[in-house]
């Protein structure tokens, strides 16, 4: 069994970005953001009730305080002050799924709090302070610090496999400030051997062992909603 | 039975406000700020704590997105904006209380809001609407459209007592920007008779009809602590 | 002699709005966004370096302190406090100004703060204030007290006329939340129209006098290019 | 000829921090926070008013974005991000000395802006770009990258000296969260040795060579105001 995942509710002020309309038919667990990089509650608000509407699960999507950088600047932060400032976004959200009837399913930490916790043991143990507050899992990327440090809570790590992003030899992503567009099909057929097989192929040919618990689509690669579209009839047979 | 409460957790960054440990043996609920007009969240995480250490019962004190302002300059929002801006620092609040094993007693708006909920039903209905969701009472003061507006929720009203301010003969408060010392002994008198009798003494010598569900002492009172010792002491055999 | 001016510089972080660079070409003139409604250093550093390379002078755009709701929503703010926020986004624009070799050529307020100076005296003085440390003139709409309090400044008052909006019998604006696309050419003709004969026509086909020492048009007309393009070639002969 | 200089106008909304007052009787160049790690437009405007009534030379104390960590918290900035935030902080305490007729002194990055420009020449050169538009000159610590790059400016690089800090060895400052109190004639007697001969002793013992263009005194210090004057009158004779 497998969850669909995306980035949802990224818009600000009077500022729109992604098409959470046009994507949420075709996932099954969004990742909300949370004010701190994105977002306001109002915008929170709104992507929980339309989340509720797809009957889509909702989890917390927190990141460092970084409104001007969209959360991709690097921080140094104590300890203790990123934990509560953690718990303080999962919080937030959880008052308005708890308006709208839902429980919180997940935390996936978003952009530099991602990559800093991916490599760093003292940053994905803050983070997992703040999750295991609320009894839920941990996103992240097998392979790295997030495994090795989530995957030994009881709450649990899931592990995000890209169906839009190519892999490297050793199994890390490559990841570019602007997604470019890429084939529906091509992507389909990557989330399903990832599901199925627990096998990608990395941009110069080499087999790579990938865990997917979940596939990961983008909201702001071009084709996005196509490509979601996509990646959700194939997968169908085995979404969670 | 009384409850004493007292605006918490209203430091930020390096700046201190407020002599909150030198309070909290002396009160019985605090009502700490959500970041939104004073705190940040690691500020919340020490005041929630510390609220636990001394036993005391935490309320929310949200307030209009205005940190630079203190929460005191009116703002005009949209009523679903102003509802998810409450509900986002009631849950982020809530986060931290989870944390610590403990429950949300109430909600009490803070400063500009606290004001314009006093006055206009609609911004009183937008903030009742965010605690309806946490199901918590809200405290106000009665005789305003605090207490026509909330007193009808089914998670009830608190109508607060001022132990350490004057009221005029219409049975409103004498608000200064910066509070002046006050008697402890006259607070402590007052605020028994206020919850013996439901009576006080306006500046002019009026009988006024008073309801005291809690009495409501400031931190920025330059005698605050003594003040809270004197009303905590003469309010004991009342305390809930 | 007119001047064609429209607002730019309103992207934010990853966030764009409008599009600057196709409307750059045809105005004269740019209203800069400061950073309290919308834009940040590097998106104003950009704008003012855009305006250059297309000969556009640069006017600031400062606003209430209101970046969630993108300056829209009103605020209560003493008079002093008022004038430090416009003397703090004025100067902040002019250090890249400065880096550009540049001069500030007006103020124009943004949004709410345009609105509040229209009809309050004290909030336009205090907007005053400010443009006076700098000794250029403001922006705004005669008719109003933007004409009362500004017209007797010695660094003067410059009348817009909006070429993109239809006007009421008594010569307000029809301002809606959304700009809706609007005919290029019945625009160009009422901008020359008001330009040279200081006539227009209110949407009940009532003659109205203006004065219009400038044409506003606006980036976020859905069709603002084609717009401002077929403005600026009716009033080439009369640009200055 | 020397200075003496001290942050200023670190008060932030309510929040009060430092003497101001106090201090600038002693002091004879003023570092004015720029309303990002400290201070806001109202602050700001009474901080250089104050400085003019004492006649106290103003240069600018700009910072990274970060108020909830007083701009002590490392952030990971692009170069032209960086140089944009910190034009935008000087231009703006420009437009403050404007209205009071002053003009900039200096610049000297705050908190951890100064530590990483210690060590980074990278951040030193983003640095040095936004105080070239403005042609004043760098403070910061000789034996750094502040002198390295800052040193090799046409506007110039003023070295601090610390009376009020323990030097290591190697010429290191020992930096401490909170600084204590720290006697005022031994403050008084370094500044002068380092002013006349060049010279200050390490923490053992250990004879070190010092440049000091200027005398820093902190304004968080316990005894602040009391160290400020021993050491004004301890240098007076050497004052610019």
């Amino acid at each position: 069994m497998v969850a669909i995942n995306c980035d949802m509710g990224e818009a600000f002020s009077i500022y729109r970005c992604g098409d959470d309309e046009g994507l949420m038919p075709y996932i099954t667990v969004a990742n909300v953001a949370c004010g701190f990089h994105a977002s306001d509650p109002r915008v929170m608000a709104r992507t929980v009730a339309l989340a509720k509407e797809h009957d889509v699960k909702v989890g917390a999507h927190p990141s460092l305080p970084d409104r001007e950088g969209f959360g991709r600047r690097e921080m140094k932060m104590e300890r203790d002050e990123l934990t509560a400032a953690v718990i303080y976004q999962i919080g937030a959200l959880e008052g308005f799924l708890r308006r709208e009837g839902m429980e919180l399913n997940h935390v996936k930490p978003h952009g530099s709090l991602y990559g800093m916790a991916a490599r760093d043991p003292e940053v994905a143990a803050a983070v997992a302070d703040a999750a295991d507050v609320f009894g839920v899992p941990l996103m992240g990327m097998s392979g790295t610090v997030h495994e090795e440090v989530w995957g030994a809570r009881d709450a649990g790590f899931l592990s995000e496999y890209y169906a839009d992003l190519d892999y490297r030899d050793d199994g890390s992503l490559i990841i570019t400030r602007e997604h470019e567009a890429f084939d529906p099909e091509t992507s389909a057929q990557r989330a399903v051997r990832a599901v199925t097989e627990g096998k990608a192929t990395s941009v110069n040919g080499k087999e790579l062992t990938v865990r997917a618990d979940c596939v990961c689509v983008h909201s702001d690669t071009p084709n996005a909603v196509e490509l979601a579209r996509a990646v959700h009839a194939a997968l169908e047979p085995h979404l969670s």
